[in-house]
């Protein structure tokens, strides 16, 4: 039994002090100088592997992400047809509603409005709102979502959210499928994005769904670059649609230096920090999917190929 | 009975919708067009009355103030000698608590580097760090500063609090006095005030106490201007011996156009914006100070004038 670690963003050793004091016999070879022979390896636990290297392991039998996306793994058409599954854990899941119920608040009691302003020597005094005062909305509502949902209405404010098939959960006014996404959206003064990015999701945070927002809403965008086309939130921030962006995610990262979003002032941008998987709370759960592996069980957290995610 | 409503800067329609909703019967006289008899005035609510007004009504049996912080009032030497109420009200006490959650979350969250970042055109990555690994300091644990721990602590966070006497808030580790001050400073890696500013707290926030507080903490100020000695934090800021500071109060508001910091790219400020009283939902313990001044009865949230606070 040998596990592949492959990743260029995630330092491989907390990961082994984690994985080994849970499962102390697992033999960990590091991508890409201490493989050893392909033959080996029984299960892959990959962040962004080059197209076309996971072919080569004649004998795998699953791959696990280290991310809770894994749009980047399934667009490799060469990826072997194994059960894949993404990443859930605990710490993920509440440094992203962190995250999340930051980037809204800032909005929310106008910080952003406030630093532009300090810029330009203005004193810009706006009475707060409260919480009950003010609709989040969010696209997507599967484990981060689910969470940013209840983080926000634990904190107060009024919370609706969006999904491709029907999800219920308490206090939150649900909506799904692309019939009722323009009744999601009229009430959404701030817009979180963490859905999954599908064929079907990719540049969905577009100019037609802008218009549908109320006027002057923010965007919250914690999920992937590829949902959103950044001429149409240009356009929008130009003519008022939106008053302001987060935006933790971007087609390429870091965007390019001839990027505008650079020195947006209405567009914060921050470095793909919004979910964070600490390996000591995530290790039981990989653990328990490799046993799972290797006993032929169903993956927990399994994707589903055709659907994306 | 007469109410004498005197505030340059809260609008008097809301209040008196508000007040007239609890007791319809109120004779609302608005300072300085409105007054009448000086006479007729028994309860005076006021927000930084001119110095020497509240000495001009005969009659006056006691003053509400319309804010939590009363050192403004109590400067003025000729103010009557009667009993004086601090404003507390669930909806401040909550716009105080998100307010400091927020500033609390965007230093712990890197936000405040992240924007300074993007203007440089730089993409930094820092791990973040989850709630319960960093302490937050509160100096003050009146209404807003209790409110403001609980928030913390609800979420995560370390918190310790400092006040003059003891308190004991669950879950917070308490100091109080001179004495403890240093040991309480030590872990705050965020430090708020909410200290109530009298003789004693005038200037707290200095060179000295900043050498206290572990290296690179940051301040969050959202008490009074007066407990801040500017040159201090500039000079703090400079050596890194404080990282960054969100200042929502200060000796002057606006601040002069010549203050450094307008543009200074570690501090935030945000113009006297942290708490927020809600007619709506003071109304109520408003109307009942005005029945226990004109029934003779102890005030609520009565001020102690030899204290301060």
């Amino acid at each position: 039994m040998a596990l592949l670690f492959l990743s260029e963003a995630d330092p491989v050793e907390p990961w082994r002090a984690a994985l080994l004091a849970e499962m102390p016999d697992l033999d960990i070879r590091v991508w890409p100088d201490q493989v050893g022979d392909p033959g080996d390896i029984d299960v892959a636990f990959v962040w962004k592997p080059p197209p076309g290297e996971l072919a080569r392991y004649p004998n795998l039998r699953a791959i696990l992400s280290l991310g809770a996306g894994i749009d980047a793994l399934i667009q490799d058409d060469t990826l072997p047809d194994l059960p894949l599954a993404r990443m859930v854990d605990p710490s993920m899941t509440s440094t992203m509603a962190d995250y999340i119920l930051l980037s809204v608040l800032r909005h929310h009691r106008h910080f952003d409005l406030f630093e532009r302003e300090q810029r330009a020597g203005r004193w810009t005094f706006v009475l707060p709102k409260r919480p009950e005062e003010r609709t989040v909305g969010i696209l997507g509502l599967g484990e981060l979502g689910a969470a940013a949902a209840t983080r926000l209405l634990d904190h107060g404010f009024n919370v609706r959210g969006w999904s491709r098939s029907k999800k219920t959960i308490k206090g939150v006014q649900s909506f799904h499928g692309q019939g009722q996404l323009d009744n999601f959206l009229e009430a959404a003064e701030i817009l979180v994005c963490l859905l999954p990015l599908t064929a079907d999701t990719e540049g969905i945070l577009n100019a037609a769904l802008f218009a549908a927002l109320p006027k002057g809403a923010c965007l919250i965008n914690a999920a992937r670059g590829g949902h959103l086309k950044e001429i149409d939130l240009l356009d929008a921030l130009e003519n008022g649609q939106l008053s302001a962006a987060t935006l933790d995610v971007f087609e390429t990262e870091p965007p390019p230096a001839t990027s505008p979003l650079w020195l947006h002032e209405r567009v914060l941008m921050t470095p793909h920090v919004a979910s964070y998987c600490s390996p000591q709370t995530a290790a039981k759960g990989v653990v328990e999917n490799i046993k799972r592996a290797l006993s032929g069980k169903p993956l927990r957290n399994l994707v589903d190929r055709n659907r994306g995610y």
